[in-house]
């Protein structure tokens, strides 16, 4: 049982998070706000919420996951050293003389590494939040995955809310209508990690942590360098969907006659298709004409 | 004590929701989600935001008032009987070949059956509602009014909340500022079940059920067939808005000798009126120009 | 120790709020809701929504720190009698035959004792919110300031995010991105009690409070009568953010030279700024189009 590939992973799954990793996901966290338009510039005018919105970025998956939970979403406050940690980076990268922090984070390598970081700790915040969610509910499977997912890529969904609330809300940002690559490929880890948590699965943990992980950090590393936003298991997907939701065919098949016996009070799907384009196309519309 | 009239009643009262008015309960609001113009193209384009929204719609009026309760939210969620039977007709609704469910709903008799069985679910979960809340609260019997008006008419706020979320959302579709008819006649049941609870009602609760119920299902019928939205009681509010709040005419009879003194840096309601009515035409403004 | 001064001090820190610094409180709330153009009018179309919304005005600050602790929002609703007196005095204030109300509140010395007894709850909510804060986390001194401040000042937070939920929402009316006068205030007065609570500082709670009040009440006076929002320690604040955030000066000096050679995927902070500005200018022009 206790193979050198056990030892490693085993060793591997009990790596602290603290502080390096953690160190690796605040960086990665507040450069991706400071890339923002205008962060910068809100940085100077009003220092507290650039902060606050920092504080969103770097612990939005916990504060989700505990909203979710009913736990108090300023638990993560009480953590007073990751705080200032935290807020230390972002007053490093934020307000660094010259800017040094951004310039030496725009070398491909110092990037590669804190992404690669950062993917890691998103492992073990999916793991996290599974174990976290089954002690509240013991065969709540679904829970589970639903707080690993937020624990892992809650954050974005936060950091959306949060510019909702300021009014800075762009819908096309939005996480719910088109799932990003990172939203896709959480959900994958908690469930594999619910079922594994479930006995489900004939894998024991820590070797499951280290196989997800590196499949995280090599296809990330991989998106990097090539700067495609390809999703790699796209096919399964396809393949999927079209199995559990592939009746347009037939749908539209059958569609030409039921729009001859259109249905009572005119709003089956059938002909609920076309409104939804007119609504698009009135929006579009309105958006071009609106500037 | 035990006359036929009261076995009855209390037999209906015994009756379990699960599963044949629950599923009543999904197929209605499944319904009306796939009636929302888009929502068919949503389902395809993105199933998971599809299915998420669904839940919201099925399972609103709980969440709203586990929210309210600082409980979990996600509390649905590990009901997964419930979750799998409401996932199992949002894919029917939605992902059925030749649209078969909603050929066969468009059907008046199919709809008037599932409305009613809907407005059957609306009793328990008031009654769930406010009994659950004085669990809480001993004498706060404006939280059992809340918490029973929340469970049984609160999916609206949820949906509309969720609406606003993804940017698509239409602010007369609002709830707050008018209140729907089901809003109306659940706040209704809710004081009455409220002051029943209270011991302020000389009536047994299988009794008050019951009769809440028929009254529930006849209007909910009769609004159905005469397709009006005209709500029964509205006699009776007018009335109590009069009594309570009917002081306009003298308001605009004094109007018109405050609008010579008007007050100090003048934003008395006597010129908030006008003020609010240049708002509106100024938003109107920009509107406008903004196309 | 008993010196005159302290029974004073000690004295006034037992002052009861309840019920006229309440009623105060509860007095300015609704008159600055009555005081947005077009309350009026939504009070006579919809009086519960006018009702919910005045609510939120005078128990807003409670309500979110409820939230953030995953307490009950709703518990301010178990509280039946400053419900009931809430309620009162907005539906007095609204409702009053030939708007009596407003006439007498119009009056200068009216509001400055009405300011006055309001600023006065503020540091007993704050002084609550740091102990009931501290009654959770032993040490999570972040927690006890968001608290503090959450429940002194929470109310425009609350209000803010009521008004986004009903589509009438005034990006320019936004908390986050510009703190008003009563949140840095209270911000200030929360850090000081949490300092207090955590023994660094010398001074005893009830001379603090003393202190503190009578600076609330002697500068919201001042700013009523000279009818200016020039705030009091601006200078303090200009010279505080001038040493953490003061690198415009070096940054503005080396943005010249970073600016050839522009980093990588060009969003570094250096580029971001111009952009900032454009979005800036364009806001402008749209809020200026809209008048």
């Amino acid at each position: 049982m206790d193979s050198p590939w056990d030892e490693l992973t085993l060793a591997f799954s009990r790596t602290s998070m603290f502080p390096f990793f953690d160190i690796a996901h605040y960086l990665v966290s507040v450069m991706a706000l400071k890339r923002q338009p205008g962060a910068a510039a809100v940085a100077w005018k009003n220092p507290l919420s650039s902060w606050f919105t920092a504080m969103l970025h770097c612990f939005g998956g916990g504060i989700l996951s505990c909203v979710l939970l009913a736990e108090p979403p300023l638990r993560f406050l009480a953590k007073n050293t990751n705080i200032l940690l935290a807020s230390s980076i972002w007053y490093i990268i934020f307000f660094c003389p010259c800017d040094l922090v951004s310039q030496g984070y725009s070398f491909l390598p110092v990037q590669l590494l804190a992404a690669g970081m950062k993917e890691v700790t998103r492992t073990w915040k999916i793991v996290g939040g599974v174990t976290h969610a089954n002690s509240y509910y013991k065969n709540g499977w679904i829970v589970m995955i639903a707080i690993g997912w937020a624990r892992g890529a809650g954050g974005t969904v936060i950091t959306n809310f949060e510019q909702l609330v300021k009014g800075g809300w762009k819908p096309e940002a939005d996480e719910w209508l088109k799932m990003s690559y990172p939203a896709k490929v959480t959900l994958l880890g908690s469930v594999i990690f619910t079922f594994q948590h479930m006995k489900l699965l004939a894998v024991s943990r820590h070797n499951l942590m280290f196989l997800y992980t590196m499949f995280l950090v090599a296809t990330k590393i991989t998106m990097m360098i090539t700067e495609t936003a390809t999703v790699p298991f796209a096919p399964f997907e396809d393949t999927l969907s079209r199995m559990l939701f592939g009746w347009q065919q037939q749908f539209s098949s059958c569609e030409k006659k039921s729009e001859t016996k259109s249905s009572f009070n005119g709003t089956g799907s059938s002909t609920s298709k076309p409104i939804a384009v007119a609504s698009d196309t009135v929006k579009k519309k309105h958006t071009k004409k609106s500037e």
